[in-house]
């Protein structure tokens, strides 16, 4: 079946199944996040409390780590939720939010995928290549790295060395399990002027990721819907409309999304 | 006089004495908490820190207890706020987010009401059912409980047993404060598809709270206030509008409302 | 060359510069905080973890400090991050939200102006005279204050005292070095209906500090840009639309923001 058509089909698991997605994520975009796992279909929590997190994660489908805005204390609270989801057989998708910028934010992600098995790794293209040990042009949490073959190659490598879907999101989007290739070239370049656009296509990632064991496909289709959302965006805007409006009806878009959407208008092609 | 026009009165009272309603909150939902108090007429504050609650309070005409992202440090600080509140007379307005997902917030629930005289406990079915010491159907913070007859008596039992008003929250809304009872079907489905609306209800009770000692009143009035913006946001809906923008009309709503909304609009009727 | 001319061109500056400003802030606001600052051209990044603030500060343009939510652990990190600014020659911008409502925040922002040289702090006139040492008439955060030629007096002192910028936002504004005074009168009232309208301000403030030495400048630069945003929001508001629709409009306008909005909107007089 072609890719479209499958990442069609998950939307609809998600619809039936409202998968549960425990959050640990950053204040400044939480509730963005949280609302587009409610426009998606499925269940949004976010709990970082050490002594909770535990428990909250073994009722969960799907485990969201986002280091935004990290401090001491929530870092012990993403490596014991993440060990509990791995117990559990529930997948972990990393955000890795400004590595790079600050050796904390670089060490806690090192930390957190030398401790804790992740199914899916959300970067930009200087997130993954710091990630990868390489140097990486960035701006705080902003990427100025551009998407080509040789990002493409780090990715797979970067996937084949922690056994896990890397991806990489920008003007173009790479999804690789660090054998299958995706290219995704959906979305709008308006996307990088909202803050947690990023932050938002992770939590579109970890949704799908608790309706499937296929990774690489739930990925797929996180980063397609986002990229999706953010065409039909721009193109609703009015005169007199910038970036607030948009930021709207990226949700808006999300909630309205369909399987024909997916069918109609993917651009993913496997390398 | 009706329920729809003392209701209606609170409003404008709102209006003319801008109560200043504290929160101690959680970081997803906050900011739309604080613009849904200022869109009805009051002035929000969120201050969590324990060494300043105490003076915050005191100064408030309501305090709201959220424990949706509850942490050892805020736990302390809502005890702390809380007895302040009750000592210098402040109605306190429980939000028992989540209570049943884990044991710390069932646990810190359970402390806040024992150590804490609350005024109003708004929550869904399932929260309120397990703080009645009942089993509950729950999915993280959402509840899969229906609002019947049953529901409805265990309200009533739990108003008396904490001697506060306990407020219901579903597809219907059941308001009781031991004795009388109300029930409201103001409202639409889209509201459990936006994040924070349990919370911004909880805010609007607290706000009407400031302005009178008739806590029941209040409750109802707060229910009614988001059932009216949630049927007026719903209407207001173009062809390509979802729940982001049906997020931001729920606010326009709430800033728009008047008296005559409350009297020509309000679904509740006493048993 | 006039005010207007020099402000229109320093928003040039920021879209060629794209100046990284890292914040230090509060969790009720942040997202529109990030938000405005994109809109505006830069890259917000919020970082408060006090142990990576001393490494973000050192790659930024601009700090931004803003005490909406502050935490003992918060304090702290700002303290270093402010520190670590002045070191490297950064400017530090500095809101200090709800001065006078709590002995915490009153006593943090001496702290803050004591040990770390300010380049501007953004108030309302409440703030600004409490911090001046007198009294003033607050409601929570809110300032319940004229802007008169008393308030102007006092901002002038204050930024002697501090050999700082005071910028006093209100139905007028002032904003003095301590010799030059400059008023606006650009905005509209219902931007005290929505939360963080302040905030956002300051971050606007700082995004312009980011691009220039001139920090009297920036922050009219700041101040009309955000008087401007509210002003074309308001008016291009449909029946129906209130505080919520405005909101988004205030980001919207922010995006849309042009030299000829600066040339022939500001209203800008200097003493």
């Amino acid at each position: 079946m072609e890719i479209r058509n499958e990442i069609a089909e998950l939307l609809t698991e998600v619809k039936i199944k409202n998968p549960l997605v425990h959050h640990l994520t950053n204040y400044i975009t939480a509730n963005d996040c949280a609302n587009i796992v409610l426009a998606l279909g499925g269940s949004p929590v976010m709990a970082d409390e050490e002594r909770e997190v535990e428990e909250m994660v073994s009722i969960a489908s799907a485990l969201v780590i986002n280091i935004g805005s990290l401090t001491t204390l929530t870092v012990k609270a993403m490596l014991k939720a993440g060990k509990k989801a791995n117990e559990k057989g529930i997948p972990v998708i990393l955000d890795p939010v400004g590595i790079g910028a600050t050796s904390l934010r670089t060490n806690t992600v090192k930390e957190i995928v030398n401790e804790v098995k992740v199914s899916v790794i959300r970067g930009n293209m200087a997130e993954i290549k710091i990630l990868a040990g390489l140097k990486a042009n960035i701006k705080g949490v902003d990427s100025r790295e551009e998407i080509n073959s040789e990002g493409e190659r780090i990715a797979v490598e970067l996937a084949r060395l922690y056994n896990c879907v890397i991806a990489v999101t920008g003007a173009k989007d790479i999804i690789t399990d660090g054998k299958k290739v995706c290219i995704i070239e959906n979305g709008h370049k308006m996307l990088s002027q909202v803050t947690g656009t990023g932050c938002m296509s992770t939590s579109l990632v970890g949704t799908y990721a608790g309706v499937t064991n296929d990774y690489y496909l739930s990925s797929i289709a996180g980063i397609v819907s986002m990229g999706l959302a953010g065409e039909k965006a721009y193109k609703s805007l009015k005169n007199g409309e910038g970036t607030g409006t948009f930021r709207v009806k990226i949700i808006d878009n999300i909630s309205l999304l369909t399987e024909k959407d997916f069918r109609e208008g993917s651009k993913v092609h496997e390398q």
